[in-house]
């Protein structure tokens, strides 16, 4: 393995799409978004041949170039999900699909605080994507992977799509949110006293100066950019769940978290759970933000919606929550056995 | 100073109270218990002075015995609270009082699980001392003080019985228990996976090998002793306020527990909590159980309830949870002024 | 185990040594000491007999009261060693020896930085417990136990005094000085940049507020303590071994310090090393210090030195450098089996 | 500032050299690598102008591919260089070299166990670009950069090669190996205990398996990288320069690393310190190997060594050891500013 470059069996098709949904976002972030294509090695050569679709979302922070970041002594995903198909595992097509906002992310929803994320990616990426490549374009071979935030998107966004997605892939994904959010409520409480208790003011300095060079940068960070994402207000204003001063919940803005949490999310969408094809499960036993346990709450959850155990993977593995991006191509490999025609 | 004893200019008076509220109790525990009083100098050359009394109570694991443990460069509290009334600190009494059990703690108040500590410690304790001190024997003039559990009993005992306490000091006293206790409660669900979820196996264990000597005893000890306090059954079988095996909440449970949550039992005893004469309360900046955030949250509500500034003494410093005995004379300076006569 | 107190099949005999070599130390510390000498069940009863003695020394800033402290779930050292003998422990003394300096310890050498401590433990001490005890006067029936820097001297002391002791037992102690000191050393140097590299104006800003409340507190302490100990100056001046703004070790400073290194030490008393009869040598796996390695060391240092394999005990157990004191009485089991007459 | 990509204000030139000095290097890493040359705003509208150049390497593990990675909220390196120059930054030319191998890195240094990147560097890469690019070819204006191992290889380059290299700067250089090396060895120590002391079955193991996923992972891979660099036989096997049971320094093999150490290369190499133009040195006050420390030591050092305080910029900062690419540009200003015609 050369640590520089690397040639694809398959390629990469770079694509940028226009989103009518997501022009005149709040953010004013660009509504032309790169969307990268992979195609499995074979799909020039077989002209009638379709293809299952796994969509893969990022983690918060993440955005579309971050796929061709290079590290020490590992591949890129895109490279280690290329080797699969040389040893043998179903061609699917992979689709990387971006949802960066300027505050780090949008959560894969829709919300006043930072755009129509969520109906993008189902009603523009989607579309795009069966319109431009040879898909199996129906549920049944569609299906949704992501780490993290990603992984909560990769929840989230078949119970509410069902129609679209029937199968996904969580990896330390967002869940039993008192366990990864609440712990890190009280740090921004901390970080704010120097501005007053106003995360306007810490904003205001944060895109002045080099990010994350203060301490609490990190934790504050992603409290306003979910509370963007989960509970700003008609008029785009995020607002954070809790007092910042006194860091008491502040109970109809902390619900309409709770209401995202895909652990609490499952009963309502029960019949679309128990619809899924296939649902695979991962994270760290050492996972900082506790999103093992998240993971086993999740896996109960569906297991209670009637989801049945030979549709799941469900694997605790020892690690934190960085550095996995070796468990992708495991969940694709799995994922592709079992969306394929 | 040297490191292996000192003189008191006062006394320490050590007594054993025979606790009839305490006999029979569930664990098994004393119910005689050791009590210290200490009397300032002076005490006994005044036979007709009486003076305030300031109880004081301990963290969590901690028993009476503990009050004598000398450390490298400090000393005990008796020793730094003796030397404050040749400083000019208007004498009082202090009362030592135990509250521990075989979990390590009480929680200072009434449990099928442990025992009728908070009943104790107001029926039996307080009258001990009155009938054998001279005590000015009023609320005007009783104070109650702790740290940790012990700024908690201290928070929340004057709140149940304003008749008897009127004061009280918390040095980072547990308040705001989604950001003390929650956070422990997946390290808990990750220590009992050994154990199949069954917290019932791992007390077993532990009470059979050296204590603290595995993974995760501390927050599992925390987790079953106040479980025990808060939430145990009427038979006295600790129930823990979550799913050990997905840490999903229990909702009647740990509305048990939030209903001790001194921030969230300040408004249902606001006329109790406006009748304080002197309020202190403190906590590290760094505190690892966020419990600067609790103080934040209690010094506002006891405001909101009515209580003036002037009454209160609030102040955070840089420490964290732990080492912060140097603050407690601090506190019984500053009440004994407040208490006096 | 009730954790206020414990009665004692044996007892505790609390002594004060006045020690001449002591007298005028450069500290001004005390030359009257406390020397707690530990009687086992049965001692009283049979006048005729004699024990053997085991000597127990305590880590840098433990002092002789500190035995006497109690933790929430455990006994203290002395009760845990009294109850072995109901267990079927072979009986010896036990003799509890205060070296307590200003600076938190002495490291049992002789220092014109804090004084005799060597001597007064071999010369002063050893003779007075012969002289009012029936222990068994030899060599081969005293040993010499303690952890950490405690470990550091039960390790020294016999190479030095091999006419003494002929056993020791070293938990965690001191050795391997690259592995244990020099990594503090960056953080003095980073500590002292408030104080413009003056290592005597942190000390005066230390001793007039509460210890160990400022960050580098410990590790400043821990420096200058031993600098007083093995680098002194003729007049009694502890010089750090290392610049205090650069960091660079000052090498005949540092030498002074690697011939005190335990493992470094024994090649040159080889021969004393070779006629202990047993050798005790435990650490934890996750030692903050590094001692498991030092323990490493030390053990393949004594087994090149040719004493063989059947007097000693090696075990790393999975700890850190702290509460391992349930360790101390396995130590004094094997001890005792082996000094018996 | 968009997350997914920018255009320059100047050129990158992505150039591929073959060089015959790594050509069978013992590790079969490629001979032919990625120079990456960036021509400053204006170079292509100037034909006769020259400009000065400015080497950039990278820190352990770093590869030539990784520049362009991109991060969530900042800009990669060629892209805050190429904004200096519109800022008034004098122009200079970038040269990104590579020296990655298969351990991670190759520290700068001819060494039998890696290759020749000492001579690669001076003697191949240096004529490649002054024949290739329009430069003021003298060490006058030739500088060269790194962060971590690169700012060890900025440090001692000029130092073996004034005649090429008469300006440097270090951010956070490997600097003063008994802090930012030995605190690791006996964490090796401890990793290596499952393979038996035996570093060759851990990297045997490493090789096959995700990468980074095992504790030590870390601290071996650098300790052996670094023993093949420094301290490796004439056969090329790295040795390293601790006993991987015991921890104890192997003294002929530890200094041929202390010999590397640039704090004591200083004094031997004075003249060709005294003769360099700018020095610009800098590291975070919380960085996690040290090298604030060290920085402060080749400070001194090169002071000592008679280069005046106005050839030089020391800064120490509010920062650990990673995320500090921000501060590059500030370097790259300062020395532009000083290596101009």
């Amino acid at each position: 393995m050369l640590p520089w470059s690397a040639d694809l069996a398959g390629r990469m098709d770079r694509q940028v799409i226009t989103s009518e949904l997501l022009r005149g976002n709040p953010l004013g972030d660009p509504f032309e978004r790169p969307l990268h294509v992979y195609l499995p090695p074979g799909y020039d050569d077989e002209p009638g041949r379709r293809y299952p679709a796994v969509y893969v979302i990022q983690g918060y922070t993440g955005h579309l170039a971050m796929w061709d970041n290079r590290t020490p002594f590992r591949q890129p995903f895109p490279e280690t999900a290329d080797a699969l198909f040389a040893g043998g595992t179903p061609p699917v097509i992979l689709v990387l699909v971006d949802a960066w906002t300027a505050y780090g992310g949008s959560q894969f929803v829709d919300s006043p605080g930072t755009g129509r994320y969520h109906s993008y990616l189902c009603d523009e990426v989607v579309p795009y994507v069966d319109a431009r490549y040879r898909t199996l374009a129906a549920r049944e071979h569609r299906a949704i992977a992501g780490k993290s935030s990603g992984g909560f998107g990769a929840m989230i966004t078949p119970m509410l799509r069902p129609d679209l997605f029937g199968a996904l892939a969580t990896h330390a994904g967002d869940a039993l949110y008192e366990y990864c959010y609440v712990p890190e409520f009280p740090q921004v409480v901390r970080t704010l006293r120097q501005w007053g208790g106003d995360v306007g003011k810490w904003w205001d300095d944060f895109r002045q100066r080099p990010a994350m060079t203060r301490p609490g940068d990190d934790v504050t960070l992603c409290a306003l950019g979910v509370a963007a994402c989960f509970s700003a207000d008609q008029d785009g204003t995020p607002r954070l769940p809790f007092d910042t001063v006194t860091g008491e919940l502040i109970p109809p803005l902390w619900q309409r978290w709770l209401d995202l949490d895909p652990v609490r999310m499952v009963p309502e969408h029960a019949e679309a759970v128990r619809s899924l094809r296939a649902v695979w499960i991962d994270a760290g036993t050492r996972d900082e933000f506790h999103l093992d346990v998240g993971a086993e709450a999740f896996h109960r959850a569906i297991r209670a919606a009637g989801l049945p155990e030979q549709a799941i993977h469900f694997e605790l593995f020892d690690a934190g929550h960085g550095g996995i991006d070796y468990r992708y191509p495991l969940a694709v490999d799995w994922l592709a056995r079992r969306i394929q025609a």
